[in-house]
């Protein structure tokens, strides 16, 4: 058991952002990371439609026989989580509960929350953060272009400024003191939204929370691998080209063998 | 026979584009339009999977019982006509080739093309032109960022101008008379692109071709209905949400009923 793997899955390549953090902080785990780029995005598909896909998502990692699977994605940990948890018989981790943790440590309890339609829509953040923080004044926006800009490779461009600008502008207005990335693709773009918001918020980047979530329930359960491992599979839905391409810059290095497979139901 | 509908699938709600013009010009016709919003976008998917996807769409229209398939969506005329074409038994328009037509008229030759990541990697626009002029000089660039700047509804956004400015900069260096507007989505930012190259350069718009390729193919084939009709029916593969309220200004009117399917095979 403690040989198995860590599953980790995404709609496409955003999750890389933490498979590279859990990789750092488990570094002797294999990990298995699976990104339906055949269907990607999530972000603006609805709850019904996403939870479908995270679970047939869910269902290819179990066969691979993981121990533990990590929703990479926010918006299938937005909408999915329970159907998961509810369908497979291992522990479930999602990005939501470790980043709303992490937000509530906000001193003012003024927090902003930028994710895509379907994880601002569900209203998952707001609910997880007062979970831990009552009387926090959440605010939230969906920002559907941060995720092209960083996949174009606009991270830094002047575009990326602006947009951001428009997207944060209500933040600055509330002078919040926290900003939580709710989308695996804006920690590419924290030079850009720290620059907005300024210095003095703090950013909560979910895949960093969600990798010490992963290392504190493997100490809780003794679940950690005694020994050997650091094996790296990638799986993707669609041809691997792209996913290689625009991948590698989340993962900050080469990505390997990716292998094609077919997961729908 | 020339009683059935005119079946019209797009990826999502881009193809609303072709369905309003061909709409104008055979008022007469049912139509039938499918939209693949669970699996939306193709423009960034690979070939072999948009054809899976526009066989499968090309399936459940067929089923409908309709007397020709449009596809409306540049991505997967680029890479799907021979298969579909191969399938079905019934007359398949794309959207390239009349757009290709169209701008074939160029006078000085120099023609510039911008549509999805697919698109561009096909060659099908580069191929489709020189088939009517064989002398043509054509540029052809990617352009990401203008499908999700028409679904936020910033059409005409700072940042559209900024976007728009950076992917078409290499055209006005070349000089380019014509430019072939080859993603359904960029009618939408007409304004914004007939800015930035100028008001001598003619925009190519394949909706508007397209719906005159349907009309010429009517008139030689005797397919057009004789009398009644007008029918308009609205199907997608997502919950219908998101498609009514972003899919409205594509349409320019309001959308009616929408209906959920399921087409994966």
């Amino acid at each position: 058991m403690l040989h198995r793997a860590i599953g980790i899955f995404d709609s496409g390549v955003g999750g890389l952002t933490v498979f590279k953090e859990i990789m750092r902080a488990l570094p002797r785990e294999d990990l298995i990371y699976l990104g339906d780029t055949a269907r990607v995005p999530y972000g603006t598909k609805s709850a019904e439609t996403v939870r479908r896909y995270a679970l047939e998502a869910g269902a290819f990692l179990v066969d691979q026989g993981v121990k533990v699977l990590v929703v990479a994605c926010n918006t299938a940990s937005a909408v999915a989580l329970p159907a998961l948890r509810e369908r497979f018989r291992l522990p479930v981790i999602g990005v939501i509960e470790p980043g709303a943790r992490r937000a509530a440590q906000s001193r003012s309890g003024r927090i902003g929350v930028i994710g895509t339609e379907g994880t601002i829509a569900s209203g998952r953040y707001e609910d997880a953060i007062r979970s831990f923080l009552p009387e926090a004044s959440v605010c939230s926006t969906a920002c559907p272009l941060l995720v092209p800009l960083a996949e174009e490779g606009w991270a830094e461009h002047a575009v990326a400024h602006l947009v951001a600008d428009e997207y944060l502008a209500r933040f600055k207005q509330r002078q919040i003191d926290t900003l939580v990335l709710g989308c695996t693709h804006y920690p590419l773009l924290r030079k850009v939204l720290q620059g907005v918001v300024g210095d003095d918020v703090t950013l909560v980047d979910s895949a960093e929370q969600t990798a010490e979530a992963v290392r504190e329930l493997f100490a809780e359960q003794g679940l950690a691998r005694p020994d050997g491992g650091g094996q790296r599979t990638f799986f993707v839905t669609d041809v691997p080209d792209r996913f290689v391409r625009v991948g590698e810059p989340f993962l900050g290095q080469a990505l390997g063998r990716v292998t094609q497979v077919r997961i729908e139901g």
